[in-house]
């Protein structure tokens, strides 16, 4: 018979948390259960070799299989480091989490550009006096209201949400009569005693597949008044949507993340001192993926050829469906998805580059493992998803890390000894490198002429940098051990460039079956904006040598930042910016770029650097020309 | 120390339930506790003498008091007979309790006229054969099941429940994409496999004071296929509607009442073996108290003056916000009320009689404990609400009772010797009188001069069937002990004929009133419109004899029903009429007559059979003269 009774006790350090399990549970799902921020990109697949964990009572666990051998360094294996994913309990034991194997505590984006908008949110307060009901007028309580209202304020057609009647005659006596009204579009969902127009809040939501960014704005200024973030607590069950999209238990992730939102709100409300009751709406932008969950829809088919939502609508739901902690009469708008992988924060990008109102041909790039890409202008825009992977959040890359303290995110090489110059996050001694840092490097490498544009190594440069590693393949030391936070070289292998080429082609392809489907040609390109987290911190120059960005000039690129969160707090301050973002999602044409037939042979190209048909990038090659890094002959094309 | 151990066992008779309560506790409790259908008018006041239940083991009880013996007869006290609200149980004891103290088993009127209607019903099925989607149309599911039925069926403007969502994308790809959508209004409440337009089922509900009614119709012909009806099992913790409203626990009295509809919807889907997922929609009418019970709304300010409701608009919602066991998305839709005491049973009564079409002035009638009076036409309508009492309910008459078997509903007196000519229901041996047989009565007690116009026994008639009672006031004898059910003559006495007299007025002065306001003479009334359950037995000539109908034409005079039930009907049917009952419930005009000057006057000179102004009764003052009992001198006027 098989002991089903947790009989394993680990704790989990520094936290000191505690959990009891089956015999021959895994560390990993310990960790989950436990709520522990440990990474795991794979969701314990064993494949990404990022869940290490540090174990000294060895003899606890079960033996170091080779596959788990493979994916360690001897370093790791020195120091007592297993994969959570791979080691099985079978005595007690303590399990120290090192800071590199967190979710948590990275740099998190949460600004993004203000769009001027025009503040006419949803909501709206009156202030009423109401005469009391008399033997000759013994109109319902309510009907005095409305007709109030009516006379007062010109208001016609309202209705009431049903969850105040129960308690509204005694409220409104209690109130003496004197009352604020709480609309919501035409539907009363609160009254309050005395005046209290000057109090309405709302809560605006970015839920991104990492990270969670909430905005509490006031919605008689529309303006934010706090701002908070954390890491999605989805990301123990998963760090990309594949994997989300494919947990078996679909009401733990809508859970997790609900008690995400709530737990930012939480801090908002203590920030602010506003409390829950006057907060009335809030507004949640996400991937495809996120919109889903978040309510509960089963995404499965998301991941499923041809890969349909469920829903692309916009969606207002009652506060007390989902049990987000503002009035438990508010109202929840999510905004509406364009197609399954491409999501109510690619609206948002259409709203804060206001793209959709644009004479010229614009584009956006928002970038994350998927990267949507928009075109187009006032009259007609396509959309389309690129998988571009992990990479650029370091997954996959030996040193690859997140923008946390101590990845180097700004890389500068020195032309004659191939010297690296660098800036770490927070100027913290350099532990990996982030995704800007990376695509510096590829571009720095080529331009120095490390690396050809086929993105390869040379052999023959006889500089110490450049050497063999363990694997006999190429690779370059950035920054050597003496000056590493952990004493370790920190290398970039012919691999890892790969894997950043890879990520700029699957884009780069997406960009082109754009223009191709458009039909446009890439000079009619007159803006750029980059969204999301990592672009904000991209060197656009850097990106532009590469092919990740189109070549225009520099300051047609712009910046955006979160843009998902701006078109989340567009969408809480204004009705018209909610209408808007419905017509959007019907217009925009989606472009399923994998099944376009010049794809295979796009991507191909896009992985010469920039790209293979030069004269889409005269400037960068002069550039490279100038370094005497052009290629002798035409690189082939596909 | 006080024991709070429920400590008492109690055991009921016939039906053997046995319930533990605390010593010291009433029958009357613990018979609510354990379901038992004991009746109490007064809602455990000790005041009507109704809750009797007979006790063998006296004994086990506390001693009887004064108050208690005054409300008992001899017999009952030679027959172990105690008022169950008075007995505090001592010590383990058996309670039977007698027919005649049940609420349940009467005669329940569920029909009412067919008002001929246009089938038009908010749910409505559509049969679609979608296209699945593919990489170059992935588009929603839900944008396929609307585009569709836009293109298609002509359908815009349609929304989705977000119940259905959840499992959406398995159920249509389960069913293959061959579904059929079912709509309520603009909104898509289900889906089902394959075509299954032909099985579209509605429930309309009468929640009555006393009665719930229940009618299973098919909505693809508006036909009605079952017909239930149940006590409403909310009688035990009050008769009337004002003990309801003041009932402390109003969770329990919404709990109890909920489950009386879906116990009557059960019954429906096992007669017609139709299922709860294909019953999309239920409307419901009742009582602005019954209303505001149904839906959880505090009912307290409806008993107190000047008794406003909270919310008189017409309601939707989803059938799992009340707990109703239709189609868990299906809708309840509540008929709009009038005001406190005139509810959207009045709206029914509207409904079902069309008086709101009419060019002609009409009257309609529903009487009940509270009497509800409309007068008017198309273009003009007034309501009012008239405290009838419970006396044709058989309360405050010593052998009144409702119409249950037994019960004599018809009754001719031979005008020499006062002989008694009785028909009872089902024809059993008569135990007590009820509305009608009352009605009948004292029209007949009048009319061969057993009592006067103003409802005096005249004591000079020297016939051995009238005589003095025990407290020396007089009573005739209906019918002898040798011919009742008990050996108990059945006697009418003063004080019950003052009863009827004093019910009679109370609606008499509500029709003069509403003329009087509107203002219209009684002569203008063309048609008069008799609802409710008990005016369907109502012996048309004698309701116009005493003055409770007003005298008109008897073909003139149409007895509709249970009208609040046909209301509920027409309603599910047809979409207009939901909009038309917001209208009339808009438009009809409230009159508080208590707060009419001339209300006391005229309520004074209604206590005169047929009114004190004969010349409103020209037919009725000839049939009394016909019959020499025509006042020699015209009665006082107040």
């Amino acid at each position: 018979m098989v002991d089903k009774d947790p009989k394993i006790s680990i704790t989990f350090q520094p936290e000191g948390k505690r959990i009891k399990v089956p015999k021959n549970s895994t560390i990993l799902n310990a960790a989950l259960l436990a709520g522990i921020d440990l990474i795991s990109i794979c969701n314990g697949k064993g494949t990404c070799g990022k869940c290490k964990v540090i174990i000294h009572e060895q003899s606890c666990l079960n033996k170091i299989s080779e596959k788990e051998q493979e994916l360690l360094t001897p370093n790791d294996r020195e120091n007592n480091v297993r994969l959570a994913c791979f080691s099985k309990v079978e005595d007690n034991l303590i399990v120290r989490i090192p800071e590199y194997s967190r979710t948590g505590k990275q740099r998190l984006q949460v600004e993004g550009i203000e769009t001027p908008i025009a503040n006419n949110p949803s909501i709206k307060k009156y202030y009423l006096e109401i005469e009391e009901p008399t033997l000759e007028d013994p109109r319902s309580d309510i009907d005095r209201v409305i007709s109030l209202l009516q006379s007062k304020y010109n208001l016609v057609g309202l209705s009431v949400n049903f969850n105040i009647l129960r308690n509204f005659a005694e409220k409104i006596r209690e109130f003496e009569w004197k009352i604020t009204v709480v609309l919501s579009n035409n539907e009363i969902i609160s009254i309050e005693s005395e005046d209290t127009t000057m109090e309405i809040y709302g809560y605006a939501v970015d839920i991104g597949t990492t990270k969670l960014a909430g905005y509490l704005l006031d919605l008689n200024t529309g303006k934010v008044i706090a701002v908070d973030s954390l890491m999605n607590p989805q990301i123990p069950f998963g760090e990309d949507v594949i994997s989300r999209l494919n947990f078996p238990d679909q009401y733990k992730l809508q859970k997790v993340v609900l008690e995400g939102i709530n737990q930012i709100l939480d801090s908002l409300k203590e920030k602010s001192g506003i409390k829950a009751e006057n907060i009335y709406e809030m507004t949640a932008v996400g991937n495809t993926v996120m919109h889903h969950i978040f309510l509960g829809i089963n995404p499965l088919f998301l991941g499923r050829s041809p890969y349909p939502p469920v829903i692309r609508n916009i969606l207002c739901l009652n506060a007390n469906q989902l049990g987000i902690n503002i009035n438990s009469n508010g109202k929840i708008i999510i905004l509406p998805v364009i197609a399954g992988f491409v999501g109510a924060d690619t609206i948002g990008v259409i709203l804060s580059s206001e793209m959709h109102k644009r004479d010229e041909i614009c584009l956006a790039i928002d970038i994350g493992t998927n990267t949507e890409v928009v075109l187009g202008n006032k009259d007609k825009l396509i959309a389309a998803s690129c998988a571009s992977g992990p990479a650029f959040e370091g997954a996959h890359i030996k040193f690859g890390m997140r923008a946390s303290s101590g990845s180097i995110e700004k890389i500068k090489i020195e032309p004659h000894s191939f010297e690296v110059l660098y800036e770490t996050i927070d100027n913290a001694p350099p532990i990996g490198i982030c995704g800007s840092g990376m695509i510096d490097l590829v571009a720095e490498m080529l331009r120095v002429g490390i690396i050809d544009v086929g993105g390869i190594i040379k052999k023959d440069l006889n500089n110490p940098q450049i050497r063999k590693n363990e694997n006999s393949s190429m690779e370059y030391v950035v920054v050597p051990a003496t000056n590493t936070a952990n004493n370790k070289d920190i290398t970039f292998s012919q691999q890892d460039i790969n894997q950043i080429i890879l990520a700029k082609a699957a884009i780069h392809t997406g960009i082109k079956l754009l223009l191709k489907n458009y039909p446009l040609s890439m000079e009619s390109i007159r803006e750029v904006f980059i969204a999301g987290a990592f672009g904000s911190h991209i060197n656009k120059e850097s990106a532009r040598v590469i092919g990740l960005f189109p070549e225009i000039d520099l300051d047609k690129i712009t910046v955006i930042g979160n843009a998902a969160g701006t078109g989340s707090r567009m969408a809480l301050v204004s009705n018209a910016t909610k209408e808007i973002s419905e017509e959007i999602s019907k217009k925009v044409q989606y472009l399923e770029i994998g099944n376009d037939k010049d794809f295979q042979s796009i991507f191909l190209n896009s992985h010469i650097i920039p790209y293979a048909d030069l004269s889409e990038f005269p400037e960068v090659s002069n550039l490279l020309k100038k370094f005497h890094n052009y290629p002798t002959t035409q690189p082939p094309k596909f």
